[in-house]
């Protein structure tokens, strides 16, 4: 009874883990969608909410099996989804009063959709609407699947990961493969095959709306790495005070290079070095300590800072730098536990620079090497494969013009400028103390400086 | 004692679900400002918002002793508020270690708020802003507090509901009458009252804004079911994962028929049919499979989408079409139920196709026809009586000219247009670095395709 | 065991509380941001992002210990650091079950960070972003880390504050002094240093998006006030009700007001009384009755409304007007303990009002003018110093072009203006089938009222 209450009180935590990070999405999309030019923005957020039903529709079918089902062969590389085909064999209460299939499948869906969404970042502002609708379930059965399966795998006991965390040992506590490495190097490939856009230099067309999808993208990281603890426990606490410690610094990390290299900090630099910051605990965040938490994320954002500020001597259009923020950024996180993991943190895991054994260094690296080179070369096939027959890239008027407009026949703005008049119709302004209660503006004309 | 325990674990996933719902407020009045011209914006956030302020009042006065107070006469028509006036009586803790009823106060109070909110989208436009303010109170107290206590009353063990739940029989298990079909239809009969707006036709301002209106609404659509299994427990895990799959599959079901009777799929549609779908399986989210979700999910935003191609054909300007979204997704829902409830969900139900007894299909009608018949009825009369006294309508200018600025005295933005100079006040533009490090637009012009 | 298994539930929802939070800081950001003009927004938002990397580090240095490490001489004046200095004396789980020293320095991390986003608001638009990555970090340590002593700090049986609490007898609930009067305090004191904008009357560039910040806000607070009742228990229901209560009633003390005196009643009149009755519930959440929490947030929200009514009589330009929303409005949320406090409330205090001993009034009086007169004396002095030294504010022409362009090489939009053309290089407008779909913008051009 008492493993019953514990299993209750764990899903408590769980079922609000899995709310936060369905906000992920629209954090994701805003994040996206700002930093694109105006004419691009309601595709690019479409492309990611819409993961969202793709995802859905294929894990009932057959993705939950793939994922979790029982290893075909004991390999580890790919689930049976025989048993979970439509979750029916899934309904009725094991009593255990905790998580079970159904939460297992809801959360997942989220896992995968956010790694396949990450990955339209790269195909930003060119990619045929109907050829993402193509690709997006392909890749996440031909790459997603199988590689969650490699580290997310059931094994009768709980979820402990398939061959990359049980056969070469690789140490990945809330998907730096699967999710991070997988989308940024998948982006990639994907921007590569779709060739660079016609005008790579545009700004973003709105930053506010950038930086409060990074805000809603770190709230619902608490979520995604917080339920990666399977409950509300010790493990979990540890994992939220690094969560939160990457992420603040950084923004640090990503802030002193952009000084150094560029003289000024950015808003979105600032957002981005968080972002950054949490793709590089997300695979340590039980290996570290909170000091070890604050490198991480300095380190990480650092090097993501770095990297992007040669980008324009790269021929890739990786258009929202999916590859140097996920896939660098979970590489550099996924290193940081080999230099500098504490044994005193849950994981238990010694580093290299506090006497740890170098093998951990060759696990690690076999794990990056295998995960970044399966998903490019799949990724890379299957994009080449589609562009051959459907076709990938939207034809250049459509592009020019815009794919809002051209594709989904929409605009996303209607906003008068600023003085043009703000009561359309009327001839009139309004009066002066319409502004003089509510916050802000209340003032006379004259300074007082 | 476990009891206690257990109560209290549930009583931790009540909490998070309760905070989860208060999002949706922000999120429906983005939602719905979103879609309006930009001089309208800000009347319809503030009637959005300001529900919250006339619920929280009414509630604590009468409110809930209305919809969870003993039924009067135990007929289920109506709960006797007098233990409940002020909530007095009811601020020590009953050792129960669960909710209590100063947290099904908080909790009702955001039930009832939306579902008047929702109604205010009917007026969108070109409804005083003091008539809301008369109406609002009106309106919960003579239409959705009935409603309410008919599915929602306690009878001394929980909350099982009024009449419609026990004597008609009805299934709906998070508010399909009391929140959906009745806002739907009574932001229908608000619209006829007050009449169309004078330019039905006005391109939504903001879509990016509406997109994260309805991604908001989503995950407050999770405390908003999920709390409905009154803990964590499995039927919140069923609940939680059949919310997902509907407003994903919604997404698949709208786009679907955009994409047949328009040739494209637009942003605004996969979000309405999300929200479609997540209305769909507000009362069948424990009766239906997961396949039954997803078929939920598709169902219910195919007959939205289908019955919106059809708008321009009605004379009702029901604006932001609550009446479709809401009334008509409600509706279908309740006859998924119908037609393929599964006796393998938590409801136990069998679906007509499956093989149900056809009884079922006359208790929805039944409680589709009460609900909307009583809802229709009593909001023309409530809007009529007030047209005719105080007036609903703003004068012809105040509407042509916006209401944002005319009654609220504010405009919603103040933003220069791209290409008029991005440093007001300084002559020198950016330099060229200044967007050197961040996301996505650190290339020289030159294309590289 | 029955301890460990009520605390492992408690766990859960403080896990979610202080998720909730997080998201305060981008709604922070978005409530200052929408407010002020488009060329300053970023910084602002900037200043406010920032703060949780510059808190994150000091705590895990050395904040820990001031705010929660044993008092120096039993004094409860300030912490001592020692044990806590980087956290790694507190890296094992105690096996109690709930929260533990890393869930104390996450949680507590944000309190202090929030705290000094607010006082970045009393500088908008005109100070050096690097003279605030220098003032935040002093202040946090010579200001927010004694007074959060003083009123948060452990006892060794959980955290029941230093002298402020103990030796005062100051009743606050959830950070009326440390957070609320202490941020609106320090920003007047900053604001009056650092002088008067060069333009004060500005219109908000972006009214929904201040709106939405301001929801977010609400969505937030639930996680602060909620997590202060220290796990999921009746307190916490009677906490999350006040809550609610208060900012609902907020909104209606503040559109009182408006009416009144200025004859309409604006959006970001409503969301801002919202906020004040926040603040005002905030030290007496669990003090007051549910009718006591909707007179706490009618007062505060109709108190800080007429205040702003005269604020363009002041010389200091208080840009946001945190001085009044927290600072004024912590301290009429303190006198309503004193006035009305209800002891049938978990706190047992009995109001003035209700016959209760005059004392009380000396002590939260004792309370305020101690928080408020450190808090400006010292803040005053660090401004000063700063001023003297690195000189705190930007130059004329950063100034008036914005602050966004100048230091920040960015600027927030780049949104092509209404009627300008939706699709930029394409000659050819959306067909009119584009809105036909979708919602509110199906119709005809001809009216039908």
């Amino acid at each position: 009874m008492e493993t019953v209450l514990a299993a209750h009180a764990d899903l408590a935590w769980m079922l609000a883990a899995f709310v936060f990070v369905l906000l992920m999405f629209p954090g994701l999309a805003l994040y996206y969608g700002g930093m694109l030019g105006a004419r691009n923005v309601l595709n690019m957020m479409t492309m990611v909410m819409v993961t969202l039903g793709i995802t859905s529709v294929l894990y009932v079918l057959f993705g939950y099996g793939l994922v979790s089902g029982p290893s075909v062969n004991d390999w580890g590389l790919i689930g049976n989804p025989l048993d979970y085909i439509g979750l029916g064999n899934h309904l009725t209460d094991d009593e255990s009063g905790g998580i079970q299939v159904l939460y297992i499948a809801a959360w997942f869906i989220l896992f995968a959709a956010i790694t396949v969404a990450i990955v339209a970042s790269g195909a930003a502002g060119r990619m045929k609407f109907s050829a993402w609708l193509v690709f997006a379930p392909i890749w996440l059965t031909l790459v997603y699947f199988p590689v969650a399966h490699w580290v997310f795998a059931a094994d009768g006991e709980g979820y402990s990961g398939g061959f990359l965390l049980n056969d070469i040992g690789i140490h990945d506590f809330a998907g730096g493969t699967a999710v991070h490495m997988n989308s940024g190097v998948a982006a990639l490939a994907l921007a590569m095959v779709l060739g660079a856009r016609r005008k790579r230099m545009e700004r973003p067309h709105n930053v506010p709306m950038a930086l409060l999808g990074g805000g809603i993208l770190w709230f619902g990281w608490f979520g995604f790495n917080g339920s990666c603890a399977g409950g509300a426990n010790f493990l979990t606490q540890y994992v939220v005070l690094n969560t939160l410690l990457a992420g603040s610094a950084g923004m640090i990390g990503f802030a002193a290079i952009e000084r150094l290299r560029e003289g000024h900090v950015t808003s979105l630099g600032v957002i981005t070095g968080a972002v950054a910051g949490l793709v590089g605990i997300t695979p340590s965040a039980n290996a570290v300590s909170p000091l070890g938490a604050l490198g991480v994320g300095i380190i990480a954002a650092g090097v993501v800072a770095f990297a992007l500020s040669f980008k324009s001597r790269f021929a890739v259009d990786d258009t929202l730098d999916a590859f140097a923020v996920h896939g660098l950024g979970g590489i550099v996180g996924t290193l940081c536990i080999v230099l500098f993991a504490s044994d005193a943190a849950p994981a238990g895991i010694e580093g290299i620079l506090f006497g740890g054994d170098i093998a951990i260094l060759w696990r690690e690296l076999a794990g990056i090497v295998i995960t970044c080179t399966f998903s490019f070369v799949m990724t890379w096939l299957i994009a080449k494969a589609l562009d051959k027959t459907i076709g990938l890239r939207v034809d250049e008027e459509t592009e020019v013009g815009g794919l809002d407009a051209t594709i989904h026949a929409e605009s996303a703005y209607e906003i008068p400028a600023a003085g043009v008049g703000h009561a359309p119709g009327l001839t009139t302004t309004p009066a002066p103390r319409a502004v003089s209660v509510a916050h802000g503006h209340a003032e006379p004309v004259t300074a007082s400086h």
